[in-house]
């Protein structure tokens, strides 16, 4: 390796003092949130067996095909964690005496060795809320409005698009598709935003759906009344997923209308999630602005996964949300906010000539609960000014033999100008 | 794999929410002090190349036993990184324009793939603290008292036993120790406190150094005047090595004793620390209570090893503590003080057939900053009051009908077992 050389690997990067100090204000309000909400944390490992995260309960054979594997100094197969999901699903499943129902939250790095687009790295942060042990809408409603809550702190204007996985494959076996490629239906479905509706009708062709079938889907995604629960009357006469899944989308918005957010909530009957986990409620969350075309959040209810991975047949009634901390923190970034927030120090001690004393004033502002930033290198006044000004610093001190002489130190306020005097016993 | 038969890999485990509730505890304490210390920020990669991690400015050679290596799709050679150290030095080489003197923390997951011993696990959390830039022991003396206040925050008694590189090999030198075996030698020493002198003395032996050395460094071990500095003055005279760190030892513990600290700080001309990438000051911190043997946090300055990376001949002064996550939550766990206080929640809503209302009433409470649990699943009231009582719930909330009606609700002190009226419009 040539000495300076060095690159980091690729879909990796190094967060600066100065992006991660906004990621780090990102990671505690989601997380201050989770907690004022009654959600508990919990930690799991990064590294698991390949057999259990290849198993086929597992994230669906698109993001098993990116897992990294290794193989550790014992010959055990593992590999590195795609989500937060399934290592939850094996916690419940290997410790049947956990309290139902069960609000947890994770915040972690996860790793998928797949193609980099903008935006998309290979090793990222994902911040998991999932509550287990609830079938009423009522932990969709519960979940969304804390996000809601959470992308209000952030100051990140926010709308939620939901549907209801039972209403979309209840419609397409309406409309005759087979149930052998609903996945694969759903997978082109959730790329209609993206890459509009030709190229989805000319996908669900090579998919190799009846053109009568594809009729019935253009009409239904062309359809302008397909935003109301009406329109999906007459299917759910004709077929019980579709009853089932409008009756839980009824439900969850009574509980959003009465809970006076339904104006941030848009039933969106084409809203596919690209994960075959899911059996109801699916939702994804936008920037109202735009300004990033991918959700920046995004989840739903997977009954099947955690009652697969313990081997009963009953279902388990999970719903989960997933926050991008990368994402968000590229909207958070864009609007140039946290620029000035930036700055964490309060008071700046610089000595000329009194490190140890000076120290002594550090530590004593620290004490009492300040955050203190003291200068050791040997920076001449005005360079030192300069950082203050720089990072937004606002209380100088400066500490030269005289202060140390006469008990008292000068604290200068960088933004008025005014100084004021202080007491402090050096010797 | 047979269901519900499910495991941790080796050396890996996860912390449910009792256990998790502390550790977070514990890393938002360390966070906050490293903060109000003015340290900034940084999240580096745990993928990383592998020539990276094993060039010779790296952890050493015990630890690159230890890497855990893998291969991307692009047939990268990469490694999880086993320190934060080696990572931090790639940034300050990658990035030049990074402001000097530079106060940095990571805290983040470490794999390393040895041998399991109790309270040894192969993935873990460090979180580190760096100075780079500045070549005084005031860098030193700040970060000793920044990890005595937070020990103090996470109410653990420590003593920090230092020690100095150059004095050591000094030392060893004058006892005719040759430099070719100086870092094997050091490694032996490292076991002191655990293994004892005599097993100390017969591996050196096997080392190869002579009976004359192996007498004369007998003789420093044993010698009961060597905790003094007075001790080593006259070896200053015969050696530049002992005399620098002499130096810097005493320039250190009139830091220490300027601010009133040195009380809580030992010098062991003893302590070694495994790695070699130290060149001065060292130091490791110990409970006073002895209830775990090893250090809970240790570091050193290691002025070699950024310059390396740079592929510059000028030394980059940096010297760095790092605190062991899983250690220090063994310590908090073993005193039990946490048990009280894991409980987070501030109110606990109950709804009786008001689901709606009571989620109101729970988010109402929420925008106010409490923090809130909702129950969500049908408990009956005495299940629920039980929850309360097991999971120090102070207040708790019940809503049925006639609370709807009436528009008010009662908020049950569980303590005091006093209740007061709270009106609210649920209509």
């Amino acid at each position: 390796m040539k000495k300076m050389d060095y690159q980091n690997v690729k879909g990796t990067q190094d967060y600066l003092p100065n992006a991660e100090i906004i990621r780090r204000d990102i990671r505690r309000t989601l997380e201050d949130v989770f907690i004022q909400y009654g959600c508990k944390p919990l930690e799991t490992p990064i590294l698991n067996y390949t057999e259990l995260l290849a198993s086929k309960y597992g994230g669906g054979a698109e993001i098993i095909e990116e897992m990294y594997t290794l193989t550790d100094r014992g010959e055990r197969d593992l590999a590195l964690r795609y989500d937060l999901t399934i290592p939850f699903a094996k916690v419940v499943a290997m410790n049947p005496t956990l309290k139902m129902p069960l609000k947890r939250y994770e915040i972690g790095k996860v790793f998928r060795d797949g193609p980099i687009k903008t935006g998309r790295f290979r090793e990222f942060t994902q911040c998991d809320v999932d509550i287990v042990g609830v079938d009423s809408q009522i932990a969709e409603a519960e979940l969304l409005v804390m996000a809601l809550d959470a992308f209000n702190k952030l100051d990140l204007p926010v709308a939620i698009h939901y549907n209801n996985r039972k209403l979309l494959t209840g419609m397409l076996t309406v409309f005759g598709n087979q149930k052998e490629k609903m996945n694969k239906v759903i997978l082109v479905l959730d790329k209609l935003e993206k890459v509009g509706l030709e190229a989805v009708l000319s996908e669900l062709n090579e998919q190799g759906l009846s053109a009568e079938t594809i009729t019935m889907i253009k009409q239904f995604l062309r359809d302008e009344e397909n935003s109301s629960f009406d329109y999906f009357d007459s299917y759910a006469e004709q077929n019980e997923d579709v009853r089932q899944g409008l009756n839980e989308l009824k439900e969850l918005q009574s509980y959003l209308t009465f809970l006076n957010v339904n104006e941030h909530c848009v039933f969106n009957p084409f809203l596919a999630r690209g994960l075959e986990i899911y059996t109801g409620t699916i939702y994804e969350i936008f920037l109202i602005d735009q300004s990033i075309k991918s959700s920046i959040g995004s989840g739903g209810r997977y009954d099947n996964a955690i009652g697969g991975f313990i081997g009963t047949e009953l279902n388990v009634s999970t719903v989960g949300i997933s926050f991008g901390l990368d994402v968000i923190f590229t909207a958070v970034s864009s609007i140039g906010k946290s620029s000035k927030e930036s700055s964490t120090i309060d008071y700046y001690v610089i000595p000329l000539g009194t490190q140890k004393e000076s120290l002594l004033v550090a530590n004593d502002l620290r004490k009492k609960g300040f955050k203190v930033e003291f200068e050791m290198s040997k920076r001449k006044i005005g360079k030192a000014l300069d950082k203050a000004n720089k990072e937004d610093i606002r209380y100088v001190i400066i500490i030269g033999e005289d202060e140390v002489k006469n008990n008292r130190y000068k604290v200068k306020d960088m933004i008025s100008g005014n100084e004021r005097v202080e007491s402090f016993l050096f010797n």
